[in-house]
């Protein structure tokens, strides 16, 4: 399986706090954390490297794409954004990491705003697992705890996901519908809160551990089957076909 | 409540065969139909109409919107398309009739391709009720029969309904997901396939009552919430205003 | 429409801190505070009346029925929980308080252990809207703050709802899907967590408000459809009697 | 993986017709056909057995349960029908086929009547995929054609299922939602409608497939939680545990 890991990567070089945490950048980390899995083939991409890294010989290649971005949503072109809906649509699968709720391919999936509450408190959250049997919360147990994390809270205004696996309890005295998976076309989308940029959760192992579990439960091994999107004329009717046959 | 009937009006000014059963339009029909229901405020609005007659202001005093295209989809403008869908996110009611699955709006709102398959075969179709206590359904016996109908077949790709009330059945062989809702926002979608251009089924007395059925499904007393798609700051947590009242 | 309000009726006399609470118990509590919204007209019924005080004639004429049970789950008889499941489906909305999530006529109507974790700990819940549009939700803003509750904790085990309105938080850690929607037939079931015996949770307005707009929601207008549960046999084909027509 | 086939067995040593398409009843054709495939070890068990072939070490040593049963749903004691729901809450996959949306292990996971119509009218049928990556319909076309087939119709009372995979048209005239899943619990429930006694549906390759598939999709490889369906008390909260470490 091949997993393209993208962040924007504005943050890390811009501040020495951040890159302390992510010396190679969230993407860095998360590359590196998931090649330690069998089975991975795990690459990276970045917005200003040309088409962000994203272009259609990367897609066509990537299983499941991880992506991750802030305070540079904008900066993606609408081409990419599209490029990246159409491949959801086409099979691979899309994992949509924290902040990342607010991007372009992820709200043109959803169709909804994917606006919601946040506080930054550097108190903790704690993910419970509502789906206890979900591949996505294998090898977890009744919760996950992060220590230290920014606040997102309801109402998330996103559509009623095909499956809900974790909910956050925070500190404040918010919660947050945290892990959500739906399908789109022949792909499959993870919705996964955790992962501010000024805490190291995502050299958290149980945060590890769901992102890569997830790439197993999204990973589409069917081939991708050509024609979505497409409408079909069909000229011959099943029962001419079976009268005929 | 009021409804406003969109059509993109370009077969009944093209064809006599299309005028003779729509002199005034599919959007004039519909909204006569629908005018005859208690506290239904109906008017129309048509592509070629400046802004497809479709500005701020209608959209704001529109409860639920119906939507009829097909040949025209793309002479829709991006801007227009948007509006709609914000409108929906809050809290508009939307009606997605036959060939629209393709539209802009429905499109967006979706996040899917829309695609499906289809032939024109001049065949009937039985629409069945698989949610008999919906409202949608409501004065619906266990089917409805259309006598000549546009074939639309599966696979339809759409993300999975909120609530699934029609299946469709055609002569020729196919099944059909044939009316679906879905929330958005604070609004709600409702697809519901019947309605080809050279076929009077907007006349058919059981096919208005489900789209006035619709309309009032659809139709969201709450005045609408302000902010939806903003990601409100909270800058004090429950907890803290907890402690201090 | 005619809502029974029904008790085990167990705490109330052998607690002189509960029945300072709840003097008319927990269901004439309930039942006073809906008396006072137009069009409910409101009874109640307790176990230790003759066949718990539903009769097939009290539930015949039941739109609504609120079940709360704790201590005595066991006393309630196979029959009469037959008769309650079977009144769901043939459209009788039925609103599941608190401990009753282990009552004989949700479990069979889930289907699931329905179990849950718990702990009585004195402390505060704040139950967050998650649907905002949702009719049960009208009138609550983004959350409804319990100030002493037992606690509920995930995994609760019932089937994924078909609507999910409410996530509680907890102070001690934990969170909770606290209102929940299912369709069982032609009727409705609404799950809702808050009231512990030992706190006057159903004097709390927004709870009270809560309750009173699940009636509404659950109350099915439509004559209840007679043959839910047979299997008919369908002599004829809708295409033969097609083609006779 | 272990797969239990489970038939009630009735018809075929009553009838020579019955006996000629399966000689060695329903479940040793099904057995016989899914023993081909990659690790599964299949046996069989039959109501006439004590216990009806299914005690409690047999149920704990199944991964994958699939039942057939029409005549004698009554047959089956309430134990044993209280086992296999348990077994299912516990982890254990449970196929569904045909008649048996009538048997007292379903009715129980579902808490609905389970009904349907019906007509027994030697046409053939048509089953549609409408979730074409679903794991359930690998290696399916866009339908599979069943030659000959009694009719079952809508509205089939069951609850709003987790994922619908399939849809039958019928020559007749109805549709039917045939291929469904439901989570209980820890486990998983497929009901697929294919497979009267009178027709060698069971030798058909494609319904092969699909129910090897679904065995597949059913099997829950994590080992079965304990504690299913108790209320565990939480001396402590996550709050507390969390200050003491």
């Amino acid at each position: 399986m091949t997993i393209t890991v993208w962040n924007e990567f504005r943050h890390e070089p811009a501040s020495d706090a951040i890159r302390s945490i992510y010396p190679n950048g969230i993407h860095g980390a998360i590359a590196e954390h998931l090649s330690k899995y069998d089975g991975f083939s795990v690459r990276t991409a970045t917005l200003d490297e040309p088409e962000h890294g994203l272009t259609q010989d990367v897609l066509d290649a990537t299983d499941v794409l991880i992506w991750w971005s802030h305070i540079a949503h904008g900066d993606v072109t609408d081409a990419v954004a599209e490029r990246v809906q159409t491949a959801v649509q086409q099979g691979m699968g899309l994992i949509v990491l924290h902040s990342s709720h607010f991007s372009k391919p992820f709200k043109r999936l959803m169709g909804t705003t994917c606006g919601l509450s946040w506080r930054e408190d550097d108190k903790h959250e704690r993910l419970w697992v509502v789906d206890p049997t979900h591949p996505i919360a294998a090898g977890i147990d009744r919760y996950i705890e992060v220590p230290e994390a920014e606040m997102y809270g309801e109402f998330f205004d996103v559509p009623t996901p095909d499956e809900l696996v974790f909910i956050s309890w925070f500190a404040g005295g918010e919660v947050f519908r945290s892990g959500m998976v739906w399908k789109r076309g022949y792909g499959k989308i993870f919705y996964f809160r955790p992962g501010h940029e000024t805490y190291p959760i995502y050299h958290q192992p149980q945060i590890v551990q769901v992102i890569a579990n997830a790439c197993r439960y999204l990973n589409n091994d069917r081939a991708t089957v050509t024609g979505i999107g497409s409408c079909p004329h069909q000229t011959e009717s099943p029962e001419s076909l079976r009268v005929r046959a």
